[in-house]
């Protein structure tokens, strides 16, 4: 497969007005640029707009760095809200786990064979079943137990791996413990979690349990960013699975799993592919 | 198409033990009769087994009115909670609808073509719209208005029709009404409601709206039996359909129909060919 | 619900080049106009752009019939064929539907719920049997039986009623007769077909018993524009349902009822929506 | 979780005709057992019943290596094909793969995390660059590279290699040779192949690439026993995924990695569970 072409992908967000599908194309085009994609939505009872355009590096009169700032003043003057990022950045992943180790397999799988652009230098986990599966790839595996009197301490550790590991994103890949607000606000919209229903339903603990009780059809697994609010942050994918009566909690937790592991996959691949944009506590995806 | 051979089907669950899965079909096959179907389903948690036995009349050497007497001494004995129905039994259904007609109409297109072995000859509304769809194919239509000093008085006009149609299931194809406890007993585990989201998610009013809220990517729809507590009956079938950022409420609406029309018409399929057997709060269905 | 505002749809495809996305964006902006909605899509293989541009009529500075004579000469400079069509344009749909009547009756219904934007003035049959579905409801009906005298007669009365009933769109709802290429030559891009298979799996004749015979774990539907090749025309819309080895031929022909249904509806609404844009032997659906 | 009980399985197919259901299940009461699982299947077109049936070995009055002699009789008498199966055997895998791993590394996740029931002694591939992700967990690989003339020597060898492994099942996780009908006889209904599409649609090579030609708007994955026919083989388990004209080939290659993986799986789950029976050219899956 050849290389793909380098580009740069503008994400934006601002009060809906007359013009803007042509603003951003302009400016891509007055600069000799050539857009690949441009996609864009418009949410009329929010009344916000919400684009991604990624256009091809090569060809534009610009330099990486002097795009940002010759972009700046449109975007201020329409109330933009946005960020520039580029197709070849390099973009550093922090894999949080407990005991489960399925969605931490499933990305290191897809990690070796190329499916995900970033790197993984870090698995942090609250057990040490996990440690062989991270170290034999070669990544640095952390053991940091947790219990009432260590949460604070073992939080700041984390912060401060993260931190040295320069870390753009942090997955928490069946990480079963529940994290503070100061963690949550120093990597905001940077922290995906997998929650092992199909939200809002079974929202909290025991998700599976409580589906086999109520007797529910399909059940289902849904990415979403890391909020204060537990359970209630952005959405970013979700998928589910019929089962029947003939299925037991154990039944539905295995193929619960597959659920699992694809729509976390899937959630951290369109992250990483800047296809994510959040606006409220929504997000559009642009796949 | 040949016309399929007349079948009786014990419908049974009991608490769990030893030869149950032998007990029937013994029965069955004693008298000279030939199993078609047999499908059973122990749940270990709550201990109880829950059996579908079909099998034809024909070779038999019970006359119809025999089976039940025969098979009573067997069921006392094992602790049965059964069912004996026929596959060429008549049916009765009558539907209730508010102002959206999409169910009923597909109810009914499905009874014209042949998909529904039942008749149906009542259709109840609190609205006068629907009244032409029921009418132009021959089904007798009730306008009965309901407010909150009608509510009772107009129930009991329900129930007085239901009666009058020897009615033997009532579905409610959005019938935008809570109906009391008294009708509710009076048709136990007779009653059908469509609810236009996944449920346990989005129970009570305006679902769409609220999924369109929160962002989710999937929506759904759950047919179920009505019991005295709002939409915490036993579900008997539901499904999904995704939905991206790009949906409006109306949008979700309009893909939300086709779920609806669907899942009710499965359930109601299914409770109709004696494929449904409740237990507890959930049902086996042995599709 | 209020009533949408009025918009013009371009629908275009031309080969690839830059600066096409701010092309049209340009055009209508440059007019006063809104755009609301803008999709487009490049395939790289076939270097060829397509594009779905929906702009509000209110505010733009041109007359309706001024859109297309302005926009003319830009399309012509980079080589787009296209289509200008307006969302409250009058369209007009035929049915022609054999024996099998559940997609007709469940167009009928639709079309009576108003989910679909068009009349229907028509419905034709090579059999008797779906009169009183269409003139109950106020369509006329014409049964034009067909055999191998008298087909080419016959295709042309049917050709007669179009032409006369000004029909814009023919809906092809399990008419199990193939059309000759006059006729498919007379409404190019303008007949919809259900094919009860997941295509190109099982074209052709009895696709539910050669699926059945061959043991597939999925069945499916397709709605494709009919053209000279038999099953070969541009697809529109696909879906599946899982089967099992339980399933009988006539329990896939029941689960794919629904299936031929949803699937043709989906198709159906998308065209008349201007949401199809074909190039070459596929589309591309602005959904 | 506590262990599960040890059970035998029975899987027999033979003629349809009165009694079979009671038959099986007589003989297991008869001896004691308790049967926790009976499900079966009459085709009736084929005029052929199938049925899996499961009992738990503790309370049964036969010793392990009574059984088959005991039921031996019986199945004789009813014309049975028929096998014996215990849940706690030791089965052994071999996994043969070309360049494209995520299926072999998906398939070492899944065991490394407890899902597969087997051991993976053996890993075979025409290429070398899987080797570090089998050794790096302890798993055997072998580099049979494979070109026109060494084909017949390699096969020679493969064989030896399954042998002295003493290999139950041999997985082709994407493994792009086709293998000679020698080697499919020594391990009749043994030997399950991923295919990369819906079969029976775009059976042989490249089919990501048909799909993207044909523009079809599901594709799909296909794990399916191996026979003499290519791609003909019973299939065991099939999925799909939405596609639009957006997907490029490379998108429906990404898309169908993760079909490819989860239906592979599946199947090979089933059949280590032994719940797969092969009837003619089909199988009963009885999940």
């Amino acid at each position: 497969m050849k290389s793909p072409r380098k580009t740069g992908i503008l994400l934006l967000t601002c009060p809906d007005r007359k013009g803007l599908v042509a603003a951003v194309s302009d400016f891509v085009v007055r600069h000799g640029g050539n857009i690949v994609h441009a996609d864009q939505h418009t949410d009329r009872e929010a009344r916000v707009f919400v684009q991604r355009v990624e256009f091809e590096l090569d060809g534009l009169d610009l330099a990486r760095d002097e795009i940002a700032p010759t972009f700046s003043p449109i975007a201020k003057q329409l109330g933009m809200d946005w960020r520039l990022r580029f197709s070849d950045e390099p973009r550093r992943v922090a894999i949080l786990v407990s005991k489960l180790g399925h969605c931490l397999c499933d990305l290191i799988s897809r990690w070796r064979m190329g499916e995900l652009r970033a790197e993984i230098p870090l698995v942090i986990s609250n057990h040490d079943e996990m440690r062989p599966v991270a170290e034999e790839v070669g990544i640095e595996f952390h053991h940091l137990p947790v219990d009432k009197t260590t949460r604070p301490e073992q939080e700041r550790k984390i912060l401060e791996l993260l931190r040295e590991a320069k870390i753009d994103l942090v997955v928490l890949a069946r990480y079963m413990q529940i994290l503070s607000n100061g963690m949550v606000d120093a990597y905001p919209d940077k922290i995906i979690n997998i929650h092992h229903s199909f939200l809002p339903a079974f929202a909290g603990a025991r998700p599976y349990h409580r589906a086999h009780d109520r007797g529910v059809k399909v059940i289902g697994a849904t990415a979403h960013y890391v909020t204060a609010e537990l359970d209630e942050g952005p959405i970013i994918e979700q998928d589910v699975v019929r089962v029947s009566h003939r299925n037991s909690v154990a039944d539905m937790i295995r193929k619960g799993r597959d659920l699992e592991k694809t729509v976390l996959a899937r959630a951290v691949a369109l992250h990483l592919a800047n296809r994510v944009v959040i606006y409220g506590h929504k997000t559009a995806v642009f796949d």
